[in-house]
């Protein structure tokens, strides 16, 4: 089905419901230009417009790649081309965190490695207790008053920043953050259930959400074991995490829901993800064109009732 | 011992508790670019990343030569450079001050003269009473809410005027000034502690001192009159504030101090000042590598209770 | 040993550590004005400042005897009386909630039944989703601004709705909320510690505990069962959420520690919630003198780091 | 010469030059009501219009007799009466300081002793670092919007706190401080001429000042030791401060001065106080008729420069 887009939260600003991110992927896994220029191209022609960065992926080379792969191919009014900051780029004092310094200084490093003069989305990587909000909020402000940035967003801060954040900043006529970059997926959802969404709902922001898959594990890649080369042996401490006896047979009961509804388990987890209206975007990764090609096929799809109750009976979550 | 990095008060900016400034020095005694490559290379070495430098010292050359040694070695984002603007640089009606006018033109000159298009920090060198403080304020913060200036800053002004700026700021929703840079040392001392601390600590700004050392006096130096080509032969109005046979006696009996500590009187002095957790840094001086080294020994030292007490009984002052 | 008082987080008020609340005691338990008399006797010579109370305390008896009780004995200026509103008083449409309604005409009879012309505490005993933040924060500030109430506080508030309480104040010129007033003990504390301190502490806010005894568990009166004339037997749903087995072998295990420090049980779980510094007061109830009496044995008791030790082991809570 | 009257600082209100306050005076010293209504029946008739009280004089009574003999003569509308709140009024817990909950309830009971129900100046006695800026003015604020009170002011405040709490007022659109009451005289005057008159100035506030003659001191009365019956004799606390040989030998010095102008000392001290243009008036007491005559022979007496220049002689102070 056609890809759809929803607005970022109550901003003006769309985005496809199915994103591209380069976390663990470009400048990494795959570092070939013309194979990221292939995969942006099924991307962009499936719809997607958003594609998701940050300046510590790959140490930059994720934005360089990525950003050239794009900006080489598609004009760049119709891409959404998001950065962040927050995690360390150089090992001096001021190398990391949300200080103006930092923030001013990785942004500008950011621009230049996309071979852009501004971003759509520039997120704050996580919360920085060391900095008061006063600083965070009038720095990112002040970004999109300079028109580096269009809207700024946090990721993986808690409620009670975000709420902090956007009082802070319509108490002082500065740009509130307009989305959070939670974790969010059929395997890791109780916070933004509960802590996150209420509060992006209440005060307008969008969501966009990373690894909707659980790292693939949702894709059933792992149903026996690590293959060879996948995402789980290259990086072990993300399989830890979902790798469970519980989640395999999870994983395995949503193969008949998904084979029911015609659709991949990867395009269960993503439509699933989408079923929250108040989320924008599902942020997924692609190494090789038929994995994004997949993702592609959940873009458009309504899960219908009896499935989302399917679901939830599997995912064994009693609803307060 | 390694540096350590303190936040400038409650913003996110980390300054090395020990950092050089050019006063008195660059452009003045010491002219080879050469020989400024190399101290600068020493205190970025010994962990240095904050450079203090004003429009006025040797009439720009200091902001000259000492930027340039810097931005010819070392990344720019590892160093947070600072200038200043107040006393005349021109003999106009308009030379001096913290008008809008002289502000902008002097910064202009000085991010020139630097080669570089923002200042970590930028003080307003004094307080200037015939600006109203709403152009004084605006001002600043506008080179902020610019990109020019990261943090601004005010160099000894009173405390009444640092808490107008401060509440001005506030009330207006612009920047307040992040830090004060008064002079503070062993042998002066009460106006910081009774008056400045207590405010800059309240209202979260950071302070980096000057002259930590009284011009020299104690570094024991003079502890048998003026030396051939010492700081006090060549500006004896330093020699005469401080010179003192009470002065004198004091720095003497700090010797033993310094000594059964392993320290120098300079590396004593230093540590001292440092005590102060409402202090950020502590500026230097160095004409010469070897100077600069000591200096680089009270990075990280913290002064036991007892020897903060035996200097207490040294300097003579009764604790309220 | 004596009562210590302390501050209401930032704000001026100083109550008492151990305070008398009337909840689920007088008008209900104890109806006889000479033995409430007697205990709030026994409670201000302790040195109890802080007298808690709510509308719906045995539907508005708590207030009036309780309130009578204590001004027939003592100045009005030397006690802080409190009252709540958000619980049914009535049936009709706007009798219960935190509209300007019946926030107002539920004070003006809380008022009269205490025979007082002012609170010095008044909680919105919950949030009320259906009520806008801007007509709780007005209504409650304007309370305030008409010397009808002194500070103005919450009760089992989310996080993320009392900073958005406290920010919108700011924001607006108003009076922010001065207090939370949760649930906390030794049996009922991840939420208090994991999400209300930290902001409680960040914005300033005082809290006051309700249920520091876990409804009475943790002084060892269900160590063999629920004894005749109980709170448990008259209140089941209280004993069906704390009586289990785990609680019980809890609490045993807390007799030793408590018997090693010359304290009751009682007096132990007061002094360990008030080993919390932004916590400003724990509330208990007395239906008889015996009560109250063990309950001040905890004032002034500072619990030594290794029985803290002790406790954690028991209660069995890594700490992160 | 007839009294005249100045503006407290830019604020409407207009004060007598000379004023009559009831410190250590009425209800203390004087306890007779007809002896009080005769002293203050001279002041009204000399043009005095301005009564300085407290509610700690006398605990209560200095309040209570000083209004009841004025208002029993007077217009209250010719009258500007004021407290005081900060000192302990009780033993308990909130019985002193700057809480919205102290200074409600003891200008409660001002009011009540002074048989009116408002006043015209109330005075913070002192600043109360216990207590958030934005509750004292806050609080204080909130009694000008209720009627209570016309102005409120500080006394003995420090210089940074006065900056501040004008500057918060101003940001919240609050009414800020409009008097600061210090002490000052010929004998003590460093601390108001250096930090405090410059900011009363700068922001508008009005100055009214305590012990213009230097609790005695300046009058004479103590040229040759501490009389039976003085105020010395009776406070010597207020004679160890003021009574050295340096302050004798000045006084002494004085005397001259005045008779060449034609003045007693006493009258002399009150002119060069109120050679300040920016202070409202000076307090003074008295316990007899012929004191207070005294006094007002200092209305309207304007000092020549000439004599200015041999009393700066006199006390010997190197103006900076």
């Amino acid at each position: 089905m056609p890809m759809r887009y929803r607005k970022l939260g109550q901003w003006g600003l769309k985005v496809s419901e199915i994103s591209l991110g380069a976390w663990v992927t470009y400048g990494d896994a795959v570092n070939d230009l013309e194979r990221i220029k292939q995969i942006t191209r099924i991307a962009y022609e499936g719809g997607i417009n958003f594609f998701d960065n940050a300046d510590v992926y790959a140490k930059g080379l994720a934005e360089e790649l990525m950003s050239k792969a794009l900006l080489e191919q598609f004009p760049r009014h119709e891409l959404v081309l998001s950065s962040k900051v927050y995690w360390p780029t150089s090992e001096d004092a001021n190398g990391r965190g949300l200080s103006r310094k930092h923030v001013r200084e990785s942004l500008e490093r950011s621009l230049k490695r996309m071979g852009t003069d501004y971003l759509d989305l520039y997120f704050c990587h996580r919360y920085d207790p060391e900095v008061p909000m006063e600083e965070i909020v009038t720095t990112m402000s002040n970004l999109v008053e300079r028109g580096l940035v269009l809207y700024w967003g946090t990721s993986e801060w808690p409620a009670a920043r975000i709420v902090e954040a956007v009082q802070f900043a319509r108490a002082n006529g500065l740009h509130p953050p307009a989305v959070e970059q939670p974790q969010y997926s059929m395997l890791y959802r109780e916070r933004v259930e509960q802590e996150i969404l209420p509060e992006t709902e209440r005060f307008g922001l969008g969501m966009v959400v990373w690894s909707p898959l659980a790292m693939g594990m949702l894709t059933g890649r792992y149903d026996k074991g690590v293959p060879k080369d996948s995402r789980f042996e290259r990086y072990p401490q993300f399989g830890n995490r979902f790798l469970t006896d519980e989640n395999v047979k999870k994983v395995k009961a949503l193969k008949k829901v998904a084979a029911d509804l015609g659709l991949t388990r990867t395009q269960l987890a993503l439509a699933w993800v989408l079923r929250q209206k108040g989320l924008s975007s599902a942020i997924t990764g692609a190494t090789k064109p038929e994995q994004l090609k997949e993702s592609l096929g959940a873009a458009g799809v309504d899960l219908p009732q009896e499935a989302l109750e399917r679901i939830e009976q599997i995912l064994g979550r009693a609803r307060g």
